[in-house]
């Protein structure tokens, strides 16, 4: 097994900036990263939070380049490569797999609704087929509130039998601690490294041993989130949860995608970063400052991400 | 406004074959819409009953080039174009105008859920912005049952008043007779095409003024259905519905596009017909024996299929 997450516990599913035309923005993404890695917390790039499935292939692959070109380390990268069609899915996990990866995080298919476990199983095993490449490493995304297309317990058994050295883990966002639990207790022990879906569970999570979280928030709050992944055994920890499920809330107030680009936007002094792709909107002016007096109330900042975003053309 | 429909009241959202690698089968395919089009059904390619998400945008774009080089007339085709992300959309879009197709059914994004209307506007808005052609005809595409994100009368009464030359109608996939009603009586007589999406419907869709139906089961019998939207007004309309609604219900005994799959199959011999890409799978055999056991019972066939896909290597 790939045991890179161990140097990433806490990953950010990294929000993606457009510039005016919105086309996404490779410049101030790789800031971004770069901010993000400093803070510990890697890079689950084309996640739900990134706007990924507002983006073409040909726009995820150019951006992961562009991420690559830079320099950043793709150790501590796991992109989103799960797609609705089969031959999106292969050409971006062979394009991760091929920049060395620690993995990718993988949706179902997810526009037809009520698929069979068998449907989706053969999903998984036809891109590792076509990828052959025994470097791959594939972390399932189980998020039934938005995809609507879960990954069963069953599937996840059935994965991991066949195809044990590249079925890799799970992101479980399905907000449901009881199936998190269930994923922990049945696999964690087989090598399967579960991520839960928002930092509200990270310490539920590492205690029962579980591998981390990767989450929205991440991009926010990053420096606080990978502080309890590295210290949950320690005697604050409980006060650490407390604290990051405060940040939380405030940002649960609000639609996830567009307040975290609120707050970067704010805090980075980058009015260009509250931009958004249909079918999402960016947040009202009146919300933003209702948002950032909220996390102003609560102490929140964002240390020095505007000295990492300076210098770029808006 | 372009009134190209009246030739073509009904369409299939055409099945689409695939060879033993899963590769889209162009060949193939062009027969079906052969077969359709000599039985008087135009060509909605790329709809769901098409598998059209389980393609990338350049197999879209590869078949439907290879429909226009076999010479079949693009004014019988209404390509489905809307995809999760913009410049998909766009891409697709603008090939299918510059084609001359009568025009586009255009899915709204359907991975974020609870969208805004307003955001969905912004998405439309923003394809017909860039696609920037007066030819392009949209036809809205609702069908919530499965993208999980509706097209409201609301949004389509802002579309229709802002693109009133663009936005051209609307299938109809809900399965509320209430909401297609509401949709006839606010919009068609603003010349907004309203589509059934299924021929259970079709016969109360025209008596209410509408265009016609594009339904998945156009695919198999396309004649009878086809017959009906021509002679809605004679004495045997109600009887020619029920005896449609016989056929649409052994239909909907099973999972539709592999049922549709394995019928073409048995009444064209041509065994690859079966296959699906995952997520769906194929039905097994002995679902099969029992469908067309079912349909045989009903006397219903697939004239000259049979004859129209010969000589096409498997």
């Amino acid at each position: 097994m790939n045991n890179s997450y161990r140097d990433a516990g806490v990953l950010a599913p990294v929000v993606t900036p457009f510039d005016k035309d919105l086309r996404p923005d490779a410049g101030r993404l790789v800031r971004h990263c770069r901010w993000l890695l400093s803070n510990d917390v890697g890079l689950a790039v084309f996640g739900t939070n990134s706007e990924a499935n507002s983006l073409s292939t040909g726009e995820k692959l150019e951006l992961l380049g562009a991420l690559i070109d830079a320099g950043l380390p793709a150790a501590r990268m796991m992109p989103g490569t799960g797609c609705c069609a089969l031959p999106d899915s292969v050409e971006l996990t062979r394009a991760a797999v091929g920049y060395g990866c620690m993995g990718v995080l993988m949706l179902p298919p997810f526009y037809y609704k009520n698929v069979s476990d068998e449907g989706l199983y053969r999903n998984y095993a036809e891109i590792i087929d076509r990828v052959a490449d025994s470097r791959l490493r594939i972390y399932l995304y189980h998020i039934p509130p938005i995809a609507q297309v879960p990954i069963t317990l069953t599937l996840i058994e059935r994965l991991l039998r066949d195809f044990p050295g590249t079925i890799a883990g799970v992101k479980d966002s399905s907000g449901d601690w009881s199936n998190t639990r269930a994923m922990l207790e049945q696999f964690q022990p087989h090598g399967f490294d579960v991520f839960a879906g928002s930092e509200r569970f990270l310490l539920d999570t590492v205690r029962h041993g579980g591998a981390g979280c990767i989450s929205a928030t991440a991009n926010v709050n990053p420096a606080p989130i990978a502080h309890l992944a590295k210290t949950w055994r320690t005697e604050d920890a409980d006060q650490q949860q407390s604290a990051l499920n405060e940040i939380r809330g405030v940002f649960e107030g609000y639609v996830m995608i567009p307040g975290l680009k609120s707050a970067i936007a704010h805090f980075a002094s980058d009015e260009s970063w509250v931009r958004v792709r249909p079918p999402l909107v960016e947040m009202p002016k009146a919300r933003r400052e209702e948002l950032i007096g909220a996390l102003t109330d609560k102490r929140f900042e964002m240390i020095d991400i505007a000295s990492d975003q300076q210098g770029v053309p808006n």
